[in-house]
């Protein structure tokens, strides 16, 4: 076993068609940090789950994966952090692979953003959370984990954006969204519609973990109650997985919450799902 | 932020629609005690939510509420707390306020239905729980948390109890139940029905949070196993919040038993949508 | 209170129908041991439950079980552990009572298949579970958590076992699995199947308690998220209840990962509705 | 393994000369609860201890104890919760064995020295504790953890009990202990002090076990940092033990604090060290 | 009780003494981040340990504290919250009050330190800590709790800083510290040396918690072994307290990771005899 | 940070003077298995610690070790186990390099001694622990962590052992000890006899992390009180460190029972002084 890469994702970086890497930052958590150890974390836990993925028949053996390890980060330095991953993610894209990309906190997501809007004109967003992420500040700060889509949309603008799962929020970002993203609340009823409308798009997928219901993954800055199930969260990714993805995330587990382990079995098994269905 | 209150809830007493007050006493409690650190860890964990209701569109600011702090109870004495529960819930009402509780254990209901019943003459309650609570001795004793609806019975009489969710008890409480109150077993599928009963009439509306299924909140005292989601919950609060209701609690979160904070997180939510539904 | 058996489970052993006992093993464990603490976790926990089962309408006290403890196991020797329960289920047996153990690890449910399938031969099993436990091999080792259905296989056969809730596993032992067993994927959909095909059959239970979401047991070795509710479990209990039971253990419990509890509260109602199932 | 007796305190009643028994209340406590729990935990973690002293040399062989379970309290009635200690002390006392009681908060100590004092009346108290114990009254209350000592001073009197390790109290207390007990700050110092002073006289020992520095003992009710190391604990009984003991008790473990077991693990040797030196 | 302040921290403003308030940063914590939650978690808890020092025989009703709660800090901004820290502690000092700050991560100690090196030209500090944190750079920064105390020689210079309890750093910080401040290793042997040197001079006192010993403060972000007791550091304080102290801080608690909550119970304790020691 | 070897123990195996290597092996563990977690636990957290130890001025940079990784175990055969650590420690030995293991329980240590016993005829072994572990027999089994120094007794005979710290062991075990092995009991008081004595002797130094009081590592199988501190266990390897150790191994942590993450902290810092000392 080698404990230094998540599982299965052991190929060499030349024979990768997916390269997989952490972004153990949560330098702008205002509730509860800890999600920049769900990197090494996940590593360590996939040894408990199988390669195989029963929901999709396939096997993390039947694609190529290299798990490249962390990312290095200055701490206290939200814009220095983003510059790396985005650099990180052009080097990767200009190698012709799929960055994938271990959260951190869910602000790591704009970094990935900003290198393929660059290589991507049209790029679109499928975004699964529970927060909808769409403040234009968040205690004074513009680049935070509650700032995050707001970025992305000053980057790629009305229509782009299509969030699920959400159930939290202030009122004034929930009304704002209405004009400028689109938002299924509480579930990913008509993910379908996000399919359709993103076909023959370059699409980035983001999953912030706690768009599952706090049972599943307690484990997590900011657990809320009222989301969807790991089922229901496979099927989502099942239905997007036709679409032309070009970049994904998963983030915000924050291991240490859930001394039960079960947060980070969670996570590592969406990965795993998330994983052969871009692959 | 103030974490001396609950979040949203600093309006001044005079000026507050509502008032929410702390009842930290568990000393009945016959399997785990700790429902005493409930109210003072949902304040601190309320920087974690949202003053904003999704699910019915109100907002905490749109309502007054004043938290006014725990009560002081003397220890190991039921009755006196009891007593202390009455006369506050009664100086509420007398000031034409609403009253809203967070219990402690669920024996605390029983102070604040005494007031009420003596203000309103045909009061209802709306039970919420995993346990019929309906016993009329429990190890020796009267007053207990295992007894608190019975005793209500015996302020209220028949037909006036409805309860919900409920899924443990001995086969004699279950029995007596039949005769003497309104029980829906497992799940709150007919809450329609309590709706319609009460309607016109003064309602008190008691929620003990193991009514919920042991993953959504495992802290609690007594966890119970195929209990309702999260999301059940919030549409039975919507259907009960047209009714007049005349006070409120929630109780039995057990904040220590869960180290991954997500069912204080998950009660904090559960209080903010009671508060938009009373307010 | 007797703390030293299982609540409601204190008939003499001469006096009993049923004879309930723990196997505390979990010597091949490969992801995270801990099940052997079940069995006394279990008989600690259960003064939190109810001995009346609403879900049956049947109370423990209404059927006569003798709690006679956990066999005493050499460390590191999984034949001599399947030997040692082996003997006492067949012990059990030929006294003309009905045996249900407490696991322990899954491999001991192959001891108790051994000594059941000697007395009744066309015994079928019936096996709840996340993961479909059919490896011929795991870590080198023939006797193990991973392989213990297919060393029942061995033993009964194509055709006799029947698989529910199954969703992890290694892609050759899933394709294996569809030519010598019944597998539902995911849940226990289809449970009229197995009860139908084994009516007038003699029926072995097997419940691996990881067949549960994470969300509702996190506490054992390798929880799995996507898993059925309790509410599910209890459901193909109850349609299991009329067959020809004639032996059944739940196992996997691993109370110690799980602090809030919950876990050991959950298995403790399983068993009480296992119990009078079989009852 | 007999989970249900403490390690190697099996022997019959009638052959008992030292008679041990649980009292797991806990209803005065006013920080945080769960002493009642103690007893139990300390039986299922004995397994982990062996029955042989190093320090003493000696062996719980070597005794002849009876560990007789459990009493069983009425919930928030902490006077009949002492009728019932007394009681039960006196029956022991009266068949001519040595009472030993597992808590439970500290105010069980008051029930055995009732029943004590009434038989010896020469009666001192060696009283090891981080607390005083030495208020009139505590929260409204004259029957409390805070007041034990005051009140076992009331049927005493003066120059009868003996602290040691005190650490913590209000300035009234341990102004007023200066007058009317001998009270030695921090540590146990001076042990041979009371030694000297109680040889010859009946002597019951109480140990509250956060005595010990909290780094040893973390899982009590108010743990105290600046306590003694468990060696000299063990050098203190040992100093104790050639004294005429009639009586003693270990109180206030609260295991469920500490998730890592090693409170209850030194629990469990300061309770074999107690035996051997008063068996 | 008033759960928003320390206890016996409830005086005015305008009354007091001494200033307590809570600076919840942890934004360069590069190893385990939480100690933002130190203050509120201390407060909350402080209802556990008596007003009252029997080591130093004042009670914190004798000295008069305003606790003004935490002062609010942008995410992601080390400069940003050093300013405001600056500025708070200048305007206590203004006011002719002694600032106390809880942290929060060590770095905080660099805001304080500045405002009153321009208050009080000959400024000493006396430093207790597990960590030398004189390093010029880490991972990159300038600004870290790893710095903290090469930061404040630049405002200082050499034969100013006076630093116990040092048992971690790397090769070349421990090499620099012996030319320019005073580092005793392991221990508080030699406080005499600092008390003698500082005698006369203001002096800032800034206790790292970690100083500690990991067995006694495990809540902390790097505990280290081979630390001093509980003991050991009141007596440290006590020997500081006659000096002429204008400022002081408690650092470094990270709650969260000792669930046993003895961690904090120590911080407690610690900061009331601080507080008893500079009133 | 390469999170897969201990921190500054990334040099290549030809050019190396010390091999580390993991044994995650706890399959005899009777009481609280986990220490097969301890390996890759303790090379997550040595990022927490300086490779720089004050305590004998020296860094892990001036040595050249290997960390080569975990060895793979069938599950459930402690022979076999065995088998593959005297190969692994031969294969060094021969490689002229250091074997230097991290346990694993305690049984792991019998495979280095056979293979280091074979190349060195009059090899010594000095044992730091709580327990004697010379039982001939456990549970009925002769391969045990609780038989391991008379298995190694078996191979060397009547005084090559230097036991130091005992504490706990059966009667029958300390006195069988007194004639065959040198046993310091309660600490490491007369180290400098073993030193004198195993003078110009190879040496195998063997550290069973429970040696340390149970306040300083709870996270262990067997916690015991009444142990060494942190600075007495350095202080005992330094003296031994001018000796000819051949071998050494440190085991018995058990990571997840300490959730503060302190036990494991503390094993890094001991297995860095370990390898200074050795290197």
């Amino acid at each position: 076993m080698n404990h230094n890469v998540f599982i299965g994702c052991d190929k060499e970086y030349k024979d990768a068609g997916i390269v997989l890497f952490g972004a153990p930052f949560d330098g702008t958590a205002s509730f509860r940090p800890g999600a920049r150890f769900a990197p090494q974390a996940m590593r360590l836990c996939s040894d408990g789950i199988e390669t195989y993925s029963p929901y999709q028949n396939k096997d993390l053996s039947d694609i190529s994966v290299c798990d490249i390890g962390d990312l290095e980060f200055p701490f206290g330095e939200p814009q220095a952090v983003l510059d790396i991953i985005e650099q990180k993610t052009a080097a990767i894209v200009s190698d012709e692979k799929l960055p994938v990309m271990i959260g951190g906190e869910h602000l790591v997501s704009l970094g990935a953003v900003r290198a393929l809007a660059q290589k991507y004109s049209g790029l679109h967003v499928i975004h699964l959370d529970a927060h909808a992420d769409l403040r234009n500040e968040y205690l004074g700060q513009k680049l935070s984990h509650a700032t995050v889509m707001r970025r992305i949309w000053d980057i790629l603008g009305d229509g782009r954006i299509f969030q699920y799962g959400i159930r939290s929020g202030d009122r004034e970002e929930i009304l704002w969204g209405r004009h400028h993203v689109h938002t299924r609340m509480f579930n990913c009823g008509d993910i379908e519609h996000a399919v359709k409308k993103t076909q023959d798009m370059p699409v980035y997928l983001s999953i912030d973990l706690d768009v599952l219901d706090s049972s599943v993954l307690p484990g997590t800055g900011t657990p809320e109650a009222g989301g969807i199930g790991f089922a229901e969260l496979v099927e989502a990714i099942k239905k997007i997985s036709p679409l032309h993805i070009v970049g994904a995330d998963l983030n915000e587990l924050s291991p240490h919450y859930d001394p039960s382990g079960a947060s980070t079995m969670a996570a590592c098994k969406a990965l795993r799902e998330l994983l052969v269905a871009v692959g």
